[in-house]
C-alpha cells in the first residue's frame, strides 16, 4: 500500500483527489492536513464523502508516516511550504499548485503530464501536476509537435466551468450571474500559457509560432472544452495517424470519429479527442474533466507512474453521463 | 410626471425597479442613492442599463425634489433611515424591506398588495412592499380567506430562485454548488410567515390553522413556484368561480385551466393561479417573478395606485419566454 | 463472477446499469440487448462508456448463458417479455420496470428496496426494482410505519431532474423549455403512490390516512428531493432514534444532522435523511440519485444481495459532487 | 398604425415578434396565421402572453388588409410562400428565414442589418433579415471592412443558446443532454457564413482572407457569446475610433470599456461590443440576444425604418438581468 497524506484538504482539488483516493485498492490515507479545518471530519466538508471515510482534518504533518504528499495549497503556498519544511528523503511529492510547473534553476520537479513525460515520471519523485486549461489544450497539440508540424499560428478557445475557478465565491461565480451567462478572460493573457508554450518546445525546440488563446467562462460546473486549429498540410487521415501513434499506449485519450460533447467525459479522468480537416487547417477539439484529467485524477495517475503501479489504477470511474 | 428616488440603489430589487421605471411613461426618476457607488454611472453597477440612463448614484437624498421614494436598503435598515431622516409631509414613501409590514402600534405602513389592499393603498402614502415568498403564496390563499373557507390546516411549499438571496456572494449561491442541486431552508420558520397569516387573519377574522410550510432553494435564478393545498369541500368549479371572482379586476392574476410552468411569468409583474380538486383537498399553484411581482414590479403597482394611474402602467413587460 | 445480461440496453437505466457493471469486481456482463442498436458497439450509444467497454448490442437472448437478467424496457414491456419467453429455471430477474411491482395473484416477483425486504431478497429469484420517487419517498416514512406512527395525513412533495422522464425528447424536457423552469404534474395522482402505500401497510397493516404527494419537474438532470411531513408526537430525539434503529444496519441510508442538499448523494446510490420536528409534526427530507439508488444502483444492491455478495460490491461510486 | 399580419405563427420567432409587437406604440396585429394552429387562441401556444393578448391564430392570409408581413416560416418555406402568393404591390414584407438573405439574380429582398445597410431599408419593401450568428458577427467585422483593414485571416468562435436550434424536440436539444454540456458542430461550414462574407465584401470589396468559424452549442436558452480576432496594426484606441464612428449612429450597438457578459444584452435588442488589442492582433467580442437582435428584434428595427419611424419604437424592452 503507498501510504498518502494530503495538504491542504479543505478546497475543490483536495476534495477530488480524496474521492478518488479513498477507493483506490492500493492506497492509504495517512492524513489530510488543512489548518482551517483541524479537527472536523473530512466529510463534514467535503460533505458527499458521508459514509465513505471517516478520516478527520488533522493540523499536524506526519511526513515521515507517508511515501507520498498531495500538495493542494493555492499558487504560491507550495513554494512557502518547501521554504517552511525540510521533507523526509524517501518522501514523493505531487504539487497541484502552479509553483514548479515552469524549468528555471534549481526546481527539480518533473512537469506531470503523463503523455508528454511518462517515462520521466517514473522515475521522479517530485512532480508538477499541470493546470487544466493547460492539460486540455497540451493534448490538442503535442502530436503535432513530437512531429515538427506546428508551422503556423496556433488558435486556441477552451471553455471552462465554475469549479475551475475554485470554491471561495465571487461574483462570477454567483448563481444568479452565471447561470445563462457567458464572459471571456484572460484573453491571449491566460497564466497556463507559459507551461504550454514550454511542453510544445520540448518536442518541437525552436517552435516560436503565435500563441493565440480565448479563454470563456462557461455555465457549467466541471469540464473543459478546447478547440483549437492550425495550418496543417496533409490529410486528415493522417492527422488521425499521427495522433493515434502518439496516443497508442496512453490509456485516458482516445480519438473518436464522431463528433463528441463535454458530458462524455465528466466524471472520468479520460481525455477525448475529435480532429476535422478543413480547407489548409486541422481542427482538433479535446474534452477533459477539469478537476479530474485537469487536475486530482491526473495527480492520482502520476501517483500511480511513480509507484510502478498501473496507470488506471483506482480510476476507472464511473462516467456522471447526465 | 410622478418623480421619482430610489434609495439603495445598488441591489437586486433597485435594479429591476429601474429597469421598470426607466421607461414607465409617467415617471422622472429624479435620483438614484448609493453610498458605495455615489459619482459612479448606474448602468455601472447595473450594466445591462447601458444606453438605457445616464443617471449617476448620488449620496445625496434630495427628498424635496421628488413625490415619492423607494427604500430598497436592507432589512432593518428602512427602520434606522425613518429615524435619521425627517421626511417632506407630501412625499409618499414604498419600502421594500420587511420592516413595516406587520401591524403594530405606530406603523402607519399600509401592506401593499394590491389584490387584498388597493382601495387603502391608493389613498396611502407609506407602502410596505410585500416579501416575494409572502406574495405568491397568498395569492394561493387570499380567495378561500375571503370567504372563510381556510377550514383546515394549509399546506405550502415554495421553491425560490436564487435572485431571492441577494446578491451577496455565498456558499449557497455559488454556482459549482447551487447548479443542479435543490436544499429547504427555514423549515416550518421562514420569516415570511407573519405577513401571511396577518393578510389571511384581515379576511378570516380568527384564522388559527396550523400554517406548514417549506421553503426550498431552486436552482433557478428568477421566480417563486408555490404550490399549496387544504380541505375544500365543494367542488373544482365551485373553487374557479371563488378565485375568479376574487381577482375579477385585478389585472395581473390569471387563473388558467392549463397546469402552468414557472417560465410564463418570468420577467412580467403576473401572477398565474392553477387549481386542481383531489379527493377532499383544493390543490392551488402560483407563479410568480421574484423580483417583479414579489418586489419591484408590485413596488410599481403600488405607486401606480397611490398616484391615481392604471395599474398597469409601466408594466406591459416583455416576458423572456426561455 | 456472476454472469448477466441486460435486456433493453439502450436506454438510461440500462445505461446506468453498465456504467456500474462494467467495473463491478464480481460480474461478468455477457449480453447486452437492443433491436433497434443490434450489432452497434455499446459505446456509440452510451458514447461515455469509451474505452470502458467493448460490448456490442445484440438481439439474441443468450439466456442460458447468464445467471441474472436486468429487464430495462419500457413499463409494459416486461410483461410481454415474460409472455413470450420461457425463462431457464435457473434464472433470476431483476425488473427496472413497474410491471411486477404490485402485489398481486399470481405474481412471484419481490420488492426489491432492500431496506424493507432484504432478507427476502436474498432468498428470491425475481425482483421488482422500485421506482425512483417511490425509493426517495419510501425512505421518508419506513421507520415511522415500522412503528405504527403513521397516524395522520402524509405530505409528500418530490422534485425530480429531467432523467427520471427517460430520453425520448418531449415538449418538457426540451432545454429551451425547462431551462431555470418548473412544474407540477400528476398532482396526487402519480402512479408511484400504488407501491408507496402498499409497502407502508407492509409494516404498518391497516395504514388507510390520505397521502398527499405533488410531484415538482425541477430543471436539474440528475436526482430527486423529497420533503415529508406527518404528525409525530415524540421529541425530534425520539424520531431520530427510530430512523437510526431502522436504517442501522443498511450501508446506503445515512441520517444527517445538517441540512444536506442534493448533490451530496449525486452519482452515488446513497440515500440521506434528514429530520426536524416542528411544533407536532416530524419533517423528513430524503435525497437519491433517481438513475443509482431510485433504478439502476438499487438493481445492482439487489442483485449483490442475490448471489449472497456484500450489498455494497461494485457501488463505491465517486460522487460527482459539483 | 402599420397594420401587421404574421405569417408562421406559432415558432419561436414568431412569439418573440408578438411579444415586441403587442406593446408596440404604432402597430396594429391584424393577423397571425398558423395552418397547426387555426382557431387556437395566440397565447395557447405562447402561454407567457396570457392576458397580453386576444388574438386567435387563423389559416387565411387577409394580405389586403395589413401594410407589412412577417415571414417566420421555416427556411426553404418563404421562397415556396412567394411562388404560391401573389402580394399586393403595396405590401412590405420581412422574411426572417434565409431565403432571400442572398444576392442573386432576380432577388430584390434587401439584407436588413440596419447596421450596414439603413438607408437602403428605409426606402425598401422587402427585407431579408440576418441570421442570429451572422449578426453578431458581422457587427465584430464591419468597422473593420468599413476602412478597408480586413487584411488577414478572420478567426471567429461563437456560442449559440438553445433557442437558436428551434423548437422540434431533438437530442441534443434535451435537458439531460444539453444541461451542463458543450458541443461544436458545422465547424468552418456553418451555413451563415454566406452572408457574412457578402456583408463584409459589400464594404471591403475584394475581401478574399480565409473566415475560420467555429459554431458551439452552449447551455444556455438565449444569446449569442462571438470572440473574433484578426490581425490589426493600429493601436486599441484607434481601433475603438474606428468602432464608434461607424456605430456612432447606431441606436442599439454599444461600445463598451469593460469586458461584458452575455446576460447585459438578454431580453433586448441591443448588441455590446468589447475590444482588446495583443501583439498585433485586435480581439473582438460581441453580445446580442439570437432571438432579437439576432431575429425578431432586428425584423421590428427593419420594419420602424421601413415605415418611417424611429428605429427604437417598441423595442425598449426591459432586461432580465438574471
Amino acid at each position: 500500500m503507498v501510504k498518502v497524506g494530503i495538504i491542504g484538504g479543505a478546497g475543490y482539488t483536495a476534495g477530488e483527489l480524496l474521492r478518488i483516493l479513498i477507493y483506490h485498492p492500493h492506497v492509504e490515507l495517512v492524513f489530510v492536513q488543512s489548518s482551517s479545518n483541524a479537527g472536523n471530519p473530512v466529510s463534514k466538508v467535503h460533505d458527499d464523502l458521508l459514509g465513505d471515510t471517516d478520516l478527520v482534518f488533522t493540523d499536524a504533518l506526519s511526513l515521515n508516516d507517508v511515501n507520498v504528499v498531495f500538495l493542494c495549497m493555492g499558487h504560491g503556498k507550495s513554494k512557502e511550504f518547501f521554504e517552511r519544511n525540510t521533507l523526509p528523503s524517501h518522501l514523493k511529492v505531487v504539487d497541484l499548485s502552479h509553483d514548479f510547473r515552469l524549468k528555471r534553476e534549481g526546481n527539480d520537479f518533473v512537469y506531470g503530464l503523463p503523455e508528454l513525460n511518462r517515462n520521466v515520471i517514473k522515475k521522479s519523485s517530485r512532480i508538477a501536476n499541470p493546470g487544466c486549461f493547460a492539460t486540455g489544450i497540451q493534448l490538442t497539440l503535442l502530436p503535432l509537435a513530437a512531429n515538427n508540424l506546428l508551422t503556423g499560428e496556433v488558435h486556441v478557445q477552451a471553455i471552462t466551468g465554475s469549479t475551475g475557478a475554485g470554491q471561495k465565491p465571487t461574483e462570477t461565480s454567483h448563481f444568479s450571474w452565471r447561470n445563462n451567462n457567458l464572459s471571456a478572460y484572460k484573453i491571449f493573457e491566460h497564466q497556463h500559457e507559459g507551461e504550454i508554450i514550454q511542453s510544445l518546445q520540448q518536442l518541437q525546440p525552436g517552435f516560436d509560432k503565435e500563441f493565440n488563446f480565448v479563454p470563456i467562462r462557461g455555465n457549467h460546473t466541471r469540464g473543459i472544452f478546447v478547440s483549437a486549429y492550425i495550418q496543417f498540410e496533409g490529410t486528415l487521415e493522417e492527422a488521425k495517424d499521427l495522433y493515434r501513434n502518439f496516443y497508442a499506449d496512453h490509456p485516458f485519450v482516445f480519438l473518436v470519429e464522431k463528433n463528441p460533447a463535454l458530458k462524455q467525459v465528466i466524471n472520468t479522468n479520460k481525455a477525448i479527442i475529435y480532429l476535422e480537416k478543413h480547407r489548409n487547417k486541422l481542427v482538433i477539439i479535446s474534452l477533459t474533466d477539469n478537476l479530474i484529467k485537469g487536475a486530482s485524477g491526473q495527480a492520482v495517475q502520476n501517483m500511480n507512474l511513480m509507484f510502478g503501479m498501473d496507470e488506471k489504477t483506482g480510476l476507472n470511474l464511473k462516467p456522471v453521463a447526465f
